[in-house]
């Protein structure tokens, strides 16, 4: 297989460095990257020396032999990122949010369909954790039955004083459920295997940041498949205490066992991350998942070569942001009322 | 003080010997029980050899030396038998749910009110569990700062064999949110400290007991102070290998500190139940709460003493049966649209 050469354009969100790995070590070649800020330019670059920073975006836009732009722009230009490079011939893969409103969401959409180009989102809570990922190997197993609830936890700490301004603005960073609940509904549809739900309810607040009132620092989602249910809750409360940036967890209630994953810390308890609980007919076993082989990345490079979607559907990509798009502007009208 | 008479009167649910046993803990004297179904009744003599079983409920009722009367009555019975016992000038301490309808507890309010007696309801996964306990008084103290968020998840072991006709009928039981998740509802309201909520959005289903149509498998809400929210799931779907008869978890999220309950059990970890891991801005820590006091019994018959409202609030203990009740009205409302 020729080897897949891609360019990193827009380093707003560390996340590219995830993005980046991941398909470094699936195969893939960093030719490049275009970023306008000097100083994430020459962080990128301590990192990954051999890749160039290209001034203009067209240049790379117009180079024919890259055929994967891979970005973590600020969250509300992705899209727009997006489709240039589809309309350019190039397959995307983003950080999520992949976009921040349902008409961007409308947009890519089309225009994915019109180039047959592949549009995919990296949801790092679920493709880059070894314990979710064999989560999944034991739902599709039977391991627990049928898949009848989820529940998703996703605290993150806030940082402050790392965050650059963009990631205060509503309109540029999309909203709490937007944002972080995203990785919760796409793994909501991965797990219960639906196409489709619908949201219950949904809520966003700020309750300990009043000087920064577009930031949300609370959000939650209730849906349903009709069958299966699911509750989210994010925020950015994560204590300064907590050896991790986020007590991510997730229960699946199936019925005949139940799974529960600690993604990255298992509290006062055992060493590392990546801890999963199954409790099913027979008994209860901790498996350590560290170990667990990831293969988004080597899936998505064999897409981009046999223009298949095995490591993501692109239907379950882009309904899993329309899920966290529409719980937010829910949540939005919401408070509102009130 | 004066020794408190009590008489167990409806033993239709085993939760009478968790109320019989927290207040002769407590130092009252169990003076008798009323039932109508022999088998009940002779399990409960062998329990309790001193107390009469008395064939007349009259008796019970006109006997001015007994104070107070308990009852696991089927639920859909308790809020008539609570009415009766408060007209005849006697307190009144029932399991969970305390009544099946807002009917009922329309009723129930009123004529509490009316007489002045106590109406109090035994909500045994918080009274009763020592980590949650624990975890109202790290809240009280300022522990975790705020209270935004609470997760409360109650699975529950279906033991089908073992249950008796009226717990598979819904007018009977109430449904699964009236029946479980009011415990989980009067969790919200005291962590949170508010006086009321709003049900965002309910819904309950039968999943796994096709035989069963009137049993609700599982449930949820999500509600509202207005600042504060809640997420809670129940279900009747704990596996058969799961050490306990479920593995109820608390998650109670603050502005400054994160508390987690494992009430029951460390899945393939800690030995027994009553496990609080506090994350605050110093650091996580494990606290065992085997040995946690547990002041209900003592405090409630105080309060009968004292005609004060120590061991709960009454206005909580109606307050979350009005949640209860209210989020199990909507969710049929739910399904019956679907």
């Amino acid at each position: 297989m020729d080897e897949l050469r891609f360019a990193a354009v827009g380093l707003n969100h560390n996340h590219i460095y995830g993005q980046v790995n991941c398909l470094i070590r699936a195969g893939a070649r960093l030719v490049g990257f275009h970023e306008k800020d000097d100083t994430l330019a020459a962080e990128f670059t301590g990192v990954y020396k051999d890749a160039p920073r290209i001034a203009a975006l067209e240049e790379i836009l117009e180079d024919r032999s890259i055929g994967l732009i891979v970005s973590a722009a600020v969250s509300a230009e992705r899209a727009e990122l997006a489709i240039r490079a589809m309309q350019h011939g190039k397959d995307v893969l983003v950080d999520k949010p992949g976009m921040t409103s349902l008409d961007q969401l409308t947009k890519v959409r089309r225009v994915q369909a019109e180039t047959g180009r592949i549009f995919s989102i990296l949801y790092s809570e679920h493709f880059e954790s070894p314990a979710t990922v064999k989560a999944g190997e034991l739902v599709a197993a039977g391991a627990i039955g049928e898949v009848v609830h989820i529940v998703g936890l996703g605290p993150h700490r806030l940082r402050r004083e790392t965050r650059p301004d963009w990631f205060f603005r509503r309109e540029e960073y999309g909203g709490i459920l937007t944002d972080i609940a995203s990785h919760q509904c796409e793994q909501f549809l991965f797990f219960t295997g639906a196409s489709d739900a619908t949201i219950l309810s949904a809520n966003v607040d700020n309750l300990s940041v009043p000087d920064k009132p577009e930031l949300q620092d609370t959000g939650n989602i209730h849906l349903s498949t009709g069958r299966a249910t699911g509750m989210i809750h994010v925020n950015w409360l994560t204590p300064d205490g907590m050896p991790t940036w986020g007590d991510g967890r997730l229960f699946i209630v199936g019925t005949t066992g139940t799974i529960e994953v600690r993604k990255t810390v298992d509290l006062a308890g055992r060493e590392g991350g990546n801890h999963l609980f199954l409790a099913d007919r027979n008994g209860v076993q901790h498996i350590d998942c560290s170990a667990v082989d990831l293969p988004f990345g080597r899936q998505f490079l064999a897409d981009i070569r046999d223009r298949t979607e095995t490591a993501m559907p692109r239907e379950r990509c882009f309904k899993a942001m329309e899920l966290a798009l529409s719980a937010q502007a829910l949540a939005e009208q919401n408070r509102e009322k009130n």
